[in-house]
């Protein structure tokens, strides 16, 4: 089994790339990414195996940070609520997780399997759910594939832990987690979709943290070398391509049943002067408007970086004057099936919609 | 160990006596007594054992239905959800139950009881923990006493199961089975309070069941003698006195939080014409005012009956039109302790008032 560590460089680019990759959601990384750090500087180890090598037989579960960012940023974590939730998790399954398994790609959401790993001393898989951030739990591939949604298990800083042994559906599981989520404070860790290494390898999308790290330290590269562009290099690891440049000219964020829902609108300048575009977001950008035509819609990334240095803009930090550019990238073949497009195209979010891929909206 | 069994005419007593001791709360028991029944006659049993009959080393729990008892009375339960609330805990914590407790002495949770150990084929205890009702889960004597409030479970009748393992306080749990049940559907079952035997002795009101049933057969024979008032025959198998006799004028009530909450008024005739009596509620009467005047408060009993034949009038059923009379019952001395008032008293449910017992409000 090969297998690769994250060290403190690593750690600094997947920050970075898992910030893009996640659409604006999975919670700002800047805490957990502290966190992370200093488990590695006290001798903690942060192994991380590729999907194809995780033994058939192994016990997975992905586990995480749950709620709405915006709240993450001013009620900073304990740190124990997702390690909290993973014992929780193993006490009621009566056994011990092999390796946890990302539940999305972005955001604190890509640092907290490192520090449950670290903190558990158990790898963790090169993979995840989504291959970008979404904002519930149905819309993880591991469900729409078929893992079982239950048990589940909520943690919460000041103690208050939740075990859901067995229920309808994985829509009745995000409801009822979800306002046990509020209740406890907005924010919580979240363990869930216990399933073996072969239904994680027929589930998963692969790779995804070593695309996080590999577009992070091309960010970081371009900023290093200044005569570079940071957009083509972020374009040449992240593939897709510019959708907008612009300012944020309005927010309109609020914070209801748990989501950081609303809309942002960029006046263009550039190649896009004179032309607006319109962003809709819950956690995660959603459907982008370029003068009122639909240009990218979820499942398909839509990602915004500083335009100078190519730094991730997160929901939660989004505010006026900010320059920036939006980029569209195509989303993994897993989420292009009919039985994903049903949890995860635009109508799921409430949008009558079509999904087009961006490569053929152009 | 002596013993006792629950027939139909007992059920039937017992129906009315709980309903009267109940104090407006505990839910309808009259789909509960027809599922009660209904097992009787299919030759289940219900094996009722007196408090200081239980063994130490048993292990018990209360179940019960949570919820606001006007739901209840919309959305019928199935009928699975306590027994399915005991299963759950029983499968966290790893043992069987060996007996039911009582959460409360009032309306459908007095059944429930009845009904799980019926279905699960093992007796319950002649005893429960507030020797009344009350609307959350804190005001239980197992928990003022310091019977841990985990692990707990709840079920609804959808399949969807929780079981909270460990947290701060009963209070959180309180707020978070409580903001669950609204999730759920407004009405779920509840096993908590897992204790030993030795626990149970020290913590529960003991003989309510017994009392219920009594003041329950008094009210029917007073019925059947036609020329006996029924109020005699109630005073006299519930103690206290008669605080007021009148009509129901006014009902205000609302559904918020998952409670039944408001108040009513009463227009006095008899010896009371010419005052008002009006009375709060929380699923509960918690304080009655005669002309602005307090003349009973939580935690003693506030009941009210049909005038005529000694129905009790649960919250849910209040409006206007109904004759009734409203009866004062000295609570527990368990109720009575410092510790116990902070949990039960006026203040506990928002009200400026000192707690002054019954019998000397006069």
């Amino acid at each position: 089994m090969s297998s690769w560590r994250v060290e403190e460089d690593a750690l600094e680019s997947i920050v970075i790339g898992a910030g893009i990759l996640g659409t604006g959601g999975g919670g700002n990384p800047y805490v957990g990414k502290l966190r992370a750090r200093k488990l590695l500087r006290a001798g903690h180890e942060i192994e991380v195996i590729a999907l194809e090598d995780v033994p058939d037989e192994w016990r997975l579960c992905t586990a995480g940070g749950m709620g709405a960012p915006t709240i993450a940023v001013e009620k900073l974590p304990r740190g124990s609520e997702t390690t909290d939730a993973v014992r929780a998790l193993e006490e009621h399954v009566g056994h011990r997780i092999d390796a946890i398994l990302p539940a999305e790609i972005g955001g604190g959401n890509s640092i907290e399997p490192m520090i449950i790993a670290a903190t558990l001393g158990i790898p963790m898989v090169d993979a995840d759910g989504m291959g970008r951030a979404f904002p519930t739990l149905p819309m993880i591939t591991y469900f729409i594939y078929g893992v079982s949604p239950f048990p589940c298990a909520l943690a919460d800083e000041k103690g208050n832990q939740i075990v859901y042994p067995r229920g309808v559906d994985d829509h009745w599981l995000e409801r009822l987690t979800r306002s046990s989520a509020v209740q406890m404070g907005g924010f919580v860790g979240c363990a869930v979709a216990y399933m073996s290494g072969a239904d994680a390898k027929r589930t998963a999308i692969g790779g995804t943290l070593s695309w996080a790290r590999a577009l992070g330290d091309r960010v970081r590269r371009a900023r290093a070398a200044r005569d570079e562009d940071v957009l083509d290099g972020v374009l040449e690891a992240a593939g897709g391509r510019v959708l907008f440049e612009g300012k944020v000219v309005d927010v309109e964020r609020r914070s209801t049943d748990g989501f950081a829902r609303g809309q942002l609108v960029l006046d263009g300048f550039g190649g896009d002067a004179g032309a607006q575009l319109t962003i809709s977001f819950q956690n995660e950008y959603l459907v982008a408007w370029r003068d009122g035509e639909v240009v990218a819609t979820v499942p398909d990334l839509i990602c915004m970086v500083n335009r100078e240095d190519g730094e991730p803009i997160t929901v939660e930090r989004l505010r006026y004057g900010y320059r920036v550019a939006i980029l569209g990238v195509p989303c993994s073949e897993l989420l292009r099936t009919p039985e994903a497009l049903d949890v995860v195209g635009p109508p799921a979010f409430g949008y009558d919609l079509p999904y087009e891929p961006m490569e053929v909206v152009r």
